[in-house]
């Protein structure tokens, strides 16, 4: 219950600033930020900026230091831009997201791609107008690396080059999953570790942990893809086998995956634990993931 | 000559520049930094980073402080980032840009819109990687502004909608102008201002003349539309009245057009000279820019 209930505080959190520092709907030209707000405002697990709030609230210097929120709903703009983006036309051409129609779908082409350009850019605004010199220029060097060329946009790449061959190897698919999925995830929590002022020794064990719960999750989303249906996701279900996408369960079967992501969220929790008065709610998401396997 | 000289020695750090600031051709997905460097290595005027590079060197904090280079090119990806979308098939649709296939023509949709997307983050992270937190932070808030929704973006957004109503009032045509090429200009001027620490009159200055300059040289841009031929212009001259677009010429004639474009160039003139020098430098460039109405 104590999980719950700080879960879903960390999420209402979550919702207000986005509702508060995204430009209003009838800011100039409101088709653009409606577009921004449609999308960011879908709702989703808000699993990245809830990480940062966690991870943000583990050090005594978080409670006199910044506010995290700017920098987890900076995160979330990223997110949300490379969901736009993923969901156009000449990429994976996408309908349906988070149960509603995507953003090229509710508004048109154009006004998507403006709008993932917009959000993208509205993330590093945030950090640049929410901190000080010291954390701001670190947390903007830690996301712009995360949602760069050798991160998330790198693994999109990949991702897309894959699906036109006809093998992909395990070391590709862990390449694809690392910087896709995982790289956003590490930020999450290191960049939670610099609001607060953490010490090397902690933003290491926050990336360690990171790396760990990325690598889970996205196992954890293949395997969810082979085996739940489109009603219960809230997006078009067994598209990547349809799509003869190479995934964790196509690439190791189904059993093998339950046992990597198992893995990996063990792996996580481990480091989790070592970090100040051991991380319960961080331990317990984590273990709640793994537990959507089954 | 001495302005000849000048100006080609800054385009020439410029390229230099672009070379060693962005990921190898070969670093991995290297398709995908192939296209950034395909579109970033495509020449054009380098005016954004030239600006750039001029107005850090008017202060005497310049030559002791830090390199103005990096901010120049992070100016020049966020530039051609809106480039590579602008040509895609969803915006503008066009085939060619500074004489050569666009990004999407050259490789394929997805892979533009990613290299366009990597670009623009890659600005941040050059940003956040090549600055102390002052003047770093900064440079992120000027560019982040000047890109963001209610500039860059928020321009270019405004163009689409006025394509498809009848009529384009001159107010509208001055704020998509204004943002989709004068903010990014203004800040160029104004970074290279961050960068050599200019007070905050300074700042203004280059803020108004960059403003000034900016206009001048969109108004340019739709004079030349208009009146001169493809090969001379490196794209698609006469497209924008073909499509029907509104343009300065469009609205107010080509005379008036020309006369206000030598009226934001003399305004943009008489704010240099007021900056440390005179600013011999870039009252020629403005006067050169000025030169190519006729």
């Amino acid at each position: 219950m104590e999980f719950t209930h700080q879960l879903s505080g960390y999420v209402a959190r979550v919702e207000h600033g986005i509702d508060r520092l995204l430009p209003a709907d009838g800011t100039r030209p409101s088709r653009l930020h409606s577009a921004m707000r449609y999308s960011l405002q879908a709702g989703g697990k808000r699993l990245r900026p809830v990480l940062l709030l966690a991870a943000a609230e583990l050090f005594p210097a978080a409670a006199g230091g910044p506010d995290p929120l700017p920098a987890a709903v900076a995160l979330e703009c990223i997110h949300t831009y490379s969901l736009i983006h993923d969901d156009l036309p000449c990429m994976d051409n996408d309908d349906l997201r988070r149960g509603r129609p995507t953003a090229h779908k509710a508004f048109d082409e154009a006004t998507a791609l403006l709008a993932g350009d917009a959000l993208l850019t509205h993330a590093f605004l945030l950090l640049a107008s929410s901190y000080d010199p010291v954390p701001g220029l670190s947390l903007v060097r830690e996301l712009a690396s995360a949602a760069g060329s050798q991160h998330l946009i790198g693994g999109q790449m990949e991702d897309i080059l894959a699906e036109k061959k006809p093998e992909t190897t395990a070391a590709e698919l862990e390449y694809i999953h690392l910087n896709k999925t995982a790289a956003m995830i590490e930020a999450a929590l290191v960049m939670g570790g610099l609001v607060a002022r953490a010490d090397a020794q902690a933003l290491l064990i926050l990336r360690q942990a990171g790396r760990q719960l990325g690598l889970a999750f996205q196992i954890i989303d293949d395997i969810l893809d082979a085996t739940a249906d489109t009603a219960a996701l809230g997006k078009t279900a067994g598209k990547d086998a349809k799509a003869g996408k190479a995934t964790f369960v196509k690439i190791h079967g189904l059993e093998t995956a339950r046992r990597l992501a198992g893995k990996a969220s063990q792996d996580a929790i481990a480091e989790f634990r070592k970090l100040p008065g051991g991380a319960p709610f961080l331990v317990e998401l984590a273990a709640e993931m793994a537990a959507r396997t089954h």
